[in-house]
């Protein structure tokens, strides 16, 4: 590198150190020694860099070539070079308040917080995982929507800098084996090669021979000894990456943590602390091209020097902009539903086709069919509805009918293929979803939601509508049993915020379910199915399903019921049974309320939820799943208090008490519990509701 | 192979085959492509075979060869190996009760259902990791407690069949990578490279060089081309993988799904339903040995060999058993410890060094501090507490002090070094804990207990006591972060049945979490920790914290409080400063109340519950977490609806409305909300608790 070169790259170092040391808490280490990748990465072709076209003017433009930052520790490198192309969320008085509350300078990249980052990253291996979605959203958009008279329209690629961290997880594992197996040659990722983890030296725990592993997953990789000495290696070695097409490239990079602090410098002391005035004076003495004594300092030519890569990643975006133009011209349907993709809309007509059951007609089925047909009902108007199952997509029901699979070969198929890969699954979908033009989908059973947690609370977090297909939801799958049944998992989706949980008593609530789920495009939803058929139910409803929660069985005659129930999916129609027999045997007047989503109830007015479930009236929940969390809604629950068991399904039902009379019985008994106590019913509603934020949050 | 041994096989295709059809469901084609391995798996050395030690007599033996089914929907494979070798858990009459309801034969494995198999498989990638968990347990213990005279009372090794689906998914990635690192050369794992996945073809999705993958993790790899003609090549890989004991061996074998169905070998269709009556008549007419008329038959003399495989198994047992008589008394010291420890009772005075907090006497410290303090008071003495953290070891506080590593070269050592692999990590607890004499502990932050729960389920659904430390519990953690903060997280572990979760106030507390966890020897415990001090508790206690919840400040004056603050870890001094404040300024009698262990408290009878929560006094509860679940406890609740922000901790307790003047606002308000409804206070406990499950569960 040229000494300005040199001079860029330690004043980014330095503004790192100056950043934590500001915060007084923060991960210095990594930005420095990533330093020279951060440069080459932020620098035009004609100065010797990659030439990533973005725009500060644009952050969201369409064709950018992203950048995740995986190990999103390191993140005030990424602050720092957003500030150093104009940004206007990483203005230098936000550096200066990194990590603190309110900044567009967070603790970690949170896309939604800060314009020109694309994912939350931080914690390990999502980040690149999301990169292999963002480069499978490249291929499919450029294989559908480019022609050969404009081969551009979506040609960006994606770059990524990861550590030893996020290669250890096996989430990139996953990702990266499938990424190979795709042929991505779209993606280049730098390894931060640094040997050294937060516990220490690599050696204690990770001595693999990475290279040949992700050879053996199929990618490029090449290897860069020494950064620190001069940027012509890793400069080819990124050339040699772009011009690679049909693989994608590991950069492994030899770096030192903490470059050029001398008493720090290749030590597991500096990642996760500020390095302290003295060192960080010592830093600056020693690194070419900076001043000791000055702070959070950037001189006019190193400033001049990114503002110069700024531009011509502007010129690029105009460029393009008047490409498009003219491809609107051209191919103006084409264009339009690009435009209208990437805009979030939902296609005109999106919910017409969704089916109906007409109940004495229509035959019974499980829900899972009942979501093949929803998700083809959409799916058949609304391209950007891509994704696939992990290794599950007959049991799953998630086959677009007619869809070919997205390969390295055939890159405009919108079937995914995931392998039995469920957290890189999810990640991937992420990727997608911030790629832009897309709502990815992604199934697998609802049990194995549990290997995918990781990433599907980023999509909750990162306000990604991801839609998850999750099947088999309950003991209610049968014979696979008990490490197969989920218990606890609505509840754990149910307890993360920004996140839909729909579970369908039948194709009317599943249709809401689809609804719901395209509609959220800020809020990820999980649709969740049965395997075995439910039995039809006379009431139910699209519309009112999509409150969330209604009277889906009346009670007989005038005034208040007696008792009410309250089901979600396959414990629906047999609640419904036990009512009637509840009105017929014993003239207890039953009401049934079908509760499919209760993040969408809780969005109704306190009136329409009293007017559904009037709190103060005797009331049982019945779901085949933990209890845990239904004590808000009722007075008393049938619901799972162990694991399940191996068996036929309607044998575990009669088992676990989810069978119609063992549910009127309780019923009746919960009825008799209050006649005991003088009819001193509890009022559920009866407590408020309490807001405690202070302002706004995320 | 001999003609006996091609009939033994082809019975054990045969049986398995029969056990779908009969049980109308199952998995028919693994078992049928794999026979071959396990027909060596189960031979004794004189026959050809691996020479497994293990015994029907006494299934628990302690130096077994452990044998992991790590693809578990294989499972009519392990009960048909289990009947061959007499465990009275796999009689023919549970062979042909096969995934019925009450069974001994479920519909994947369980440990805590059928002797003889060692963890719960069918979630995939769990039991390879298992695995890698008993080879550590196997080399720690030899190492621990072998002498040079008695170099063989823990020298056993563990074998893994396992196929392309264990292989996809990132844990094993993970626990294959660290196994490599630590040089196993007691694990042998068989893959049953099979070319087929549920979805179809491995060409879909899995085209990576497994051979060389598992190279760069410094595994030995042999492939084996053919097992249908031959078993020669098979038996030569296994004797290699049992010669080389400073590596593990994975050993490729490839194979046919279904070997011997004429329309389904080779196909996905049989991967996962019974194969029909016709079609098993003519895998019976095609494969050598079989009568195509019988259902169920084993031959007199494939009963015979395999009886006596067994009987060589038991020699070997009783041979060993006679040489640990004469350690006993070479050796007593040691092998009464190891008695104990397999025995799982608690050393003597497991308790006694647990410190106590002195009030006005003892410095405010972080509960990720007390949790160390009392992790080493208790490591002290219980040696078969073994672990270590996914990286964070500093961060997590749980060094042992004077602990070495476990390593290649240091296998006595007792800190494990998990790498970034938290998922691997819980899984390889798991099999510690499967392998017997041993208390794993392992450690994150609680957010990433997200990466790790499907294995932590697994703890949970298989009984193993597993010690959970995560700290950074809260928004407290700080700056690092939303991404870093867990919200979700504490009741996603509460709906898990068969799992304690607590969180610790204060250090008096913390020693209660520790003492809960080592005595739930059959329930894993999650002990969460804060990253920042917390106050000193005046009246904090850890009998009473043993009960689960406890009054630590009671309303002043006689009589009913007016209001109830119920909180747990770092909230409780803010609670108790608040309820002081609503005393002193307001004169509301509050009593405090701390909630560490939600599990514990509802073990206590009703009595003593309402003593402390009445539940028809206006109840606030305070956690920084989900207000998801606590409902059942609270009228009004401060708890997180939304993701945490990047900030320092005490700004982000005011944001959120954790600070003692928000907690104080709030039960006034809740107080006066009553006071307007004339006091009519909703009883929380004025409901009854249904016992739904017919006879027992798991
Ligand atoms: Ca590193
Ligand atoms: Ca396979």
């Amino acid at each position: 590198g040229s000494p300005l070169e040199l001079k860029c790259i330690n004043t980014i170092r330095a503004l790192a150190a100056d950043m934590v040391q500001k915060a007084n808490s923060g991960h210095p280490g990594a930005p420095m020694g990533c330093a020279p990748m951060a440069h080459l990465l932020w620098s035009a072709v004609s100065s010797g860099g990659v030439g990533r076209d973005h725009s500060a003017a644009d952050p969201k433009w369409w064709n950018r070539d992203r950048f995740v930052l995986s190990n999103g520790h390191a993140c005030a490198l990424q602050y720092i070079m957003l500030h150093l192309s104009g940004y206007e969320d990483c203005s230098i008085d936000q550096l200066k308040a990194f990590r603190q509350l309110g900044s567009t300078t967070p603790g970690h990249p949170e896309n939604f917080c800060t314009k020109g980052v694309e994912v939350c990253t931080g914690p390990l291996g999502q980040g690149i995982s999301n990169a292999v979605g963002m480069a499978i959203a490249a291929k499919h958009l450029g294989a559908t929507y480019n022609t050969t008279d404009f081969p551009n329209v979506i040609s960006n690629k994606t770059y990524v800098i990861c550590g030893d961290g996020c290669l250890q997880e096996g989430i990139s594992g996953e990702a990266c084996s499938l990424a190979g197996h795709l042929g991505l040659g779209n993606l280049i990722v730098l390894y931060d090669d640094n040997k050294i983890t937060i516990d220490g030296g690599t050696d204690l725990a990770f001595t693999e021979d990475v290279k040949m592993r992700y050879e053996a997953y199929g990618w490029q990789v090449l290897t860069v000894d020494d950064v620190a000495n001069g940027l012509d290696d890793l400069r080819a070695a990124i050339e040699e990456g772009k011009k690679t097409t049909d693989k994608p490239t590991l950069i492994k990079v030899r770096t030192a943590i903490g470059y050029g602090s001398p008493n720090k410098e290749g030590k597991a002391s500096c990642h996760g602390a500020p390095l302290g005035a003295s060192e960080i004076e010592a830093v600056k003495s020693r690194l070419y091209g900076l001043d000791p004594l000055k702070s959070f300092c950037i001189d006019e030519d190193v400033a001049a020097y990114y503002a110069q890569q700024a531009a011509e990643g502007d010129k690029a975006r105009v460029a393009w902009e008047a490409n498009f133009a003219k491809y609107m011209e051209a191919y103006p349907e084409k264009a339009t539903e690009l435009q209208r993709r990437f805009n979030q809309e939902l296609v005109e007509g999106a919910f017409d086709d969704l089916p109906t059951f007409v109940y004495g007609k229509d035959k019974p089925d499980s829900t899972r069919k009942f979501s093949e047909a929803c998700l083809n009902a959409v799916a058949s108007k609304a391209p950007e509805l891509m994704g696939g199952s992990a290794d599950l997509t007959e049991s799953n029901c998630c086959q677009i009918k007619g869809a070919t699979d997205f390969q390295k070969a055939s890159p405009e198929g919108r079937m995914i293929r995931f392998g039995v890969r469920e957290h890189a699954m999810a990640a991937i979908s992420n990727g997608m979803f911030a790629y832009g033009g897309m709502r990815p989908f992604c199934a697998t059973f609802l049990q194995f939601a549990g290997y995918a947690l990781g990433a599907m609370r980023c999509s909750a977090l990162s306000k990604f509508g991801v839609i998850y297909i999750m099947t088999h939801d309950s003991i209610g799958l049968g014979e696979d049993g008990p490490t197969h049944q989920p218990v606890e998992m609505l509840e754990s989706l149910r307890a993360m915020p920004n996140m839909n949980v729909v579970r369908a008593a039948d194709l009317n609530e599943m249709a809401a379910a689809y609804q719901i789920a395209l509609k959220s495009v800020n809020t990820p939803t999980v649709i969740c199915c049965t395997r075995a058929p439910v039995s039809a139910l006379e009431h139910s409803s699209r519309d009112k399903a999509m409150k969330g929660g209604y009277i889906i069985l009346p009670e007989e005659g005038d005034g208040a019921p007696d008792l009410v129930l309250v089901a979600t999916g396959s414990e629906v129609w047999r609640c419904v049974d036990a009512a009637k027999a509840l009105q017929s045997e014993h003239s207890i007047r039953t009401r049934v309320v079908s509760m499919p989503c209760q993040e969408a109830f809780l969005e109704q007015d306190e009136s329409y939820r009293r007017s559904v479930l009037p709190g103060n009236i005797p009331t049982l929940s019945v779901e085949a799943s933990s209890e845990h969390g239904w004590h808000r809604w009722s007075h008393a629950q049938v619901g799972m208090t162990t694991f399940g068991m191996s068996g036929p399904l309607e044998e575990l039902f009669v088992k676990f008490g989810f069978d119609a009379e063992n549910v009127a019985n309780k019923g009746k008994e919960l009825v008799e519990f209050y006649k005991q106590l003088d009819g001193a019913v509890p009022d559920l509603n009866a407590r408020p509701s309490f807001v405690n934020i202070k302002g706004s949050a995320h």
